[in-house]
């Protein structure tokens, strides 16, 4: 199995190494192997060659079995509305090249990490939601631009039938497997794109009767998830709101530091954290790997069928989080200064 | 001065009432003379005339001095993604023709509510947080539509310049009158017309050098809402994101039932609750009038320049809420029965 490890930008370059470590090290245990490659993406694809996803990336990303990317993004871009090149293109050109229509992200809290969250341990205990964005559609994706002399800016949203039923199918399948509730969320109310697929949604429901589906607006939802967020089992929604509402359940999670993502669809998985470059933190060593060392796993599980390698990779990371080491995103005045670790000794 | 109700659908009838009441008694008070009148919008109006906006509502609307609005909305519209008449377009309409492009939602927790939350007292303590939300643009007024044999739908989000630099200012100024902070929410990592907001607010920051500007982009601004809300003093954001966020910070609040907002721009200014037609609840009695009882108040502060008139209602809800007074969600369970309200006796 060939592996392809794509740092990026800011912190993913140091959380992506440890979760690499990680590999290396269940290879070992479990005696598996696996070759590894490395490629560039992102701003320091773009310093390097101009080009946020050069072709030699996008090759090796289709030879390889699985990728276990970092984050990209730089504040000169975010400061610069105007520059024409920019990180995330490289971000966005590989999900849809490679075809990378379901994103999945996993949000489940750590107990021993109750404390670490802003809401209240008792409305938190017993989370456990699997969301489904779709990753290649709507106004990530549509058309965009400027017109009248430069005045006024468009970007439109689109989404076929196609598109929304595929996504739809994995999330019935998923919900098959854990508590079965579907919650679909979009903005019906107001958009076409969410009237569609809402419809496919209410089409596709008679083929799994085992599995309750409720429709929600997305604004409701996002006040839903704080408000109770055990009502929620699998979330499947639109690339846009899955955006918003998956950073926002990081705090179910205690941490964005924590939260690990699969991409998946036609060809090559990839695997990632949700949180970003964080160049405020970069080079301090202040990071929390864990969300890529979950990455790493769930690679393990999805992209190898690898059940119990991915359930050792849980169990450590449970472990280290029981015996009160920490990282400093998810430390707390009574975690011992001694107990508060670095990004390579959280590795 | 003239006042035009409208009470829309669900529980909109129910809180709305008492919202006029509250009116009423204060003109009594205070010794001015308000005069009313009644229109329909939204379900009920589909019922009653086959249009959610009617021109006769309209025509009310135009020559009222401000309006006092409950909410639209209804089960039978949400479940049939392909009906052609649906009660948003009214309310969507009325934004537009009135054009009630800025949208205030005063993010303030009453102390005594410290406990409805379910974020922690001491992540809330002291969180007030102003948005703007612009309500007359983006994804919400685009062309949109079907297209490839209604197997794909389309929305199209637009700014211009005018649009953004508009409610842009509001919010430069409002910030001058509080903490001197502003927050403005995009995407501008991915959007064409979020880049074309974020040029906007940068090229007006030097007219306001006391003004501390931050940019954030939508996913991260949904998190640390709920992370640090204290973080915040005046938020400016677009239509879409604005709606998602809000409802967001409802939580921030205790409950969505006490969040009152006022959409004002070139004439006459429409004061909400930021909830909606809740059918589940309507027709118990247990709805929380308190967001129509404060947004009375927003109306006398801000079309009125009554500021005593509004303190005293403020006033009012808060000694409610000290004497131990609740409606049912924002009780919990050390509130006794007989202070749990219905939603007349809240008024
Ligand atoms: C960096 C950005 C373009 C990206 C997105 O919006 O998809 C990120 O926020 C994510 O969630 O992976
Ligand atoms: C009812 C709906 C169209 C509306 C909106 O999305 O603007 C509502 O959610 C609001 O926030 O006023």
């Amino acid at each position: 199995k060939h592996i392809l490890i794509v740092p990026g930008d800011g912190i993913g370059q140091e959380v992506t190494e440890v979760g690499k470590a990680v590999l290396v090290k269940i290879a070992e245990k479990f005696g598996h192997e696996f070759t590894y490659d490395e490629a560039l993406m992102g701003h320091v694809a773009i310093e390097a060659t101009g080009n946020p996803l050069p072709d030699e990336t996008l090759e090796k990303m289709r030879n390889s079995d699985a990728i276990l990317f970092g984050a990209v993004g730089h504040p000169k871009y975010d400061n610069d509305p105007t520059a024409k090149v920019r990180p995330e293109q490289g971000l966005l050109k590989m999900r849809k090249e490679l075809g990378l229509y379901a994103n999945l992200r996993p949000i489940k809290l750590f107990d021993e990490l109750l404390g670490a969250s802003s809401i209240r341990p008792e409305i938190l205990k017993g989370s456990d939601i699997l969301f489904f964005r779709e990753l290649t559609g709507d106004i990530y994706f549509g058309e965009k631009g400027r017109k009248n002399d430069n005045n006024t800016a468009y970007d439109i949203a689109e989404y076929s039938r196609y598109e929304v039923e595929r996504i739809a199918r994995k999330a019935f399948e998923a919900a098959r497997t854990r508590g079965k509730r579907l919650c679909s969320v979009d903005k019906a109310n107001v958009l076409e794109t969410s009237r569609l697929w809402r419809e496919v949604i209410q089409a596709l429901a008679p083929e799994y009767p085992d599995i309750t589906v409720e429709h929600q607006f997305v604004d409701a939802a996002a006040m839903m998830l704080i408000k109770d967020p055990k009502r929620f089992d699998v979330v499947v929604t639109a690339n846009l709101f899955g955006d918003i509402l998956t950073d926002e359940a990081s705090q179910i999670a205690g941490s964005m530091g924590m939260l690990a993502s699969a991409s998946v669809g036609d060809s090559t998985g990839v695997y990632e954290p949700i949180h970003g470059s964080a160049h405020d933190i970069t080079g301090k060593g202040v990071a929390n790997p864990l969300a890529s060392v979950l990455s790493a796993g769930l690679l393990l599980d999805i992209s190898f069928g690898l059940k119990e390698e991915s359930e050792a990779i849980i169990s450590a990371v449970d472990k280290l989080l029981k015996d009160g080491f920490r990282t400093r995103d998810i430390a707390d005045a009574t975690t011992p200064a001694d107990k508060v670790l670095n990004t390579q000794q959280a590795g």
